[in-house]
């Protein structure tokens, strides 16, 4: 038996990464609306790799390159781009097989940051199961990386931050003395009877409503679509199948 | 009537402050364990005035100068100083009449940074009806800002946000569109049936706790003991009274 002790961080904010950045820790990125949920989307539909760019300009270079682009900023589709932020634009039609670009207004930056730790993943209700067991066998310090909305603190990245702080603590032998992860924790289980009906109070969630692209919520708020976890290598993410039964249980 | 829209946002941490630095806002600053609340008391107590000194260099200087000065820095008080962070060291017999020198690990570098403003206060539980009385009347913009505990989130100084945003948007009319003040609010009324076991939980509790400072954690959460607010001029905190009866309500 090891004797480390396996521990979990929840991290509100890009903003607040510097306190978190550990490079023995393994990163977990986080953006429920809606980055996250369209790479683990676009890896269930066979996407065969996504290169997660922060600028656009970086983005629109690749394009003319001959990549897929998926690319906005603020919720806008940007002119170059194949397609926006939404998972339902990552249908198997599209991009079986394919290596993808994509550049967002908060996820693609944090996959970046994150890089500092011994290894970066992305995670989403989508595969929430499967994020949680992969750590349970390859993790002993966990940091959930919440994206946020532009630097600040987003209410459905804190809501999964802590489903899976609290998967981690319960199956897999975690503990936390982190008060953001207790914090976290606290409005899973507020939100959990109700997820979706919760996340209607996110300001993220008015944003889309505003925008007309809140149709995704439900979708992005799926616990295990897909049991298939993008791992960034430094410069793409690749898709790591973690063998579960997926039981769509939460 | 006035037409403008009395908002209410919560700021987390000062990692996060520059989302929240706007100079039409009225600042509320908020250390729970233990500055705001030492600060309140000591008004409360009688002092004249309080000098808030970011750094310890600064605050040797004045105690040469024959300030009574109270310095601390993780929890220990600093050998210059005549005492440290604890609110039952600003005693009546010893702050009354006295201007305070005060400098401490989080709270009062939060007060500088805060003074971007257009006005700061400083809140606990202390002063709780009085600080939401006071901004009814005097503010239009709200933002809450927790010192947090080296700049990462901290649970005592959410779930106090989350009151004062509670209390300001059932009796004073403000409203919130910030995910931050709605997670606050939430975290709030799963604390508020038993609000000291709640706080066992937080970090900074554990940190107080294995330096024995952990007896002030009850009177810290001590609702209405004074209807003295603390108000920041950009050099130093003076007392405003909030005319109110104080009927230990919360």
């Amino acid at each position: 038996m090891s004797m480390t002790k396996k521990v979990v961080e929840v991290c509100f904010s890009p903003s607040l990464f510097n306190h978190h950045a550990d490079s023995s820790a393994t990163m977990v990125v986080v953006d429920i609306l809606r980055a996250s949920s369209a790479i683990c989307a676009a890896f269930a539909h066979g996407a065969s790799s996504i290169i997660p760019v922060a600028e656009a300009e970086e983005a629109k270079e690749l394009k003319s390159q001959g990549f897929l682009v998926a690319a906005e900023r603020d919720g806008k589709v940007l002119d170059f781009a194949d397609f926006g932020n939404s998972p339902y634009n990552f249908k198997r039609e599209t991009v079986e097989g394919r290596s993808i670009v994509y550049s967002t207004t908060n996820g693609t930056k944090a996959i970046h940051m994150a890089s500092i730790g011994k290894e970066v993943i992305v995670s989403s209700f989508l595969n929430f199961s499967a994020t949680a067991a992969y750590l349970g066998s390859h993790a002993e310090k966990v940091v959930v990386f919440c994206s946020g909305w532009k630097g600040r603190f987003s209410l459905e990245d804190a809501v999964y931050a802590g489903a899976l702080a609290d998967r981690l603590i319960a199956e897999y032998g975690f503990s936390t003395i982190c008060d953001s992860a207790i914090a976290a924790m606290d409005m899973w289980q507020l939100a959990k009877p109700d997820l979706v009906g919760y996340i209607q109070k996110a300001a993220q969630r008015n944003r889309l409503q505003k925008m007309g692209l809140d149709d995704v919520i439900e979708f992005c708020h799926t616990p295990d679509y897909t049991d298939i976890i993008p791992r960034f290598d430094g410069e793409c993410l690749q898709p790591i199948c973690e063998n579960i039964e997926l039981k769509n249980a939460i």
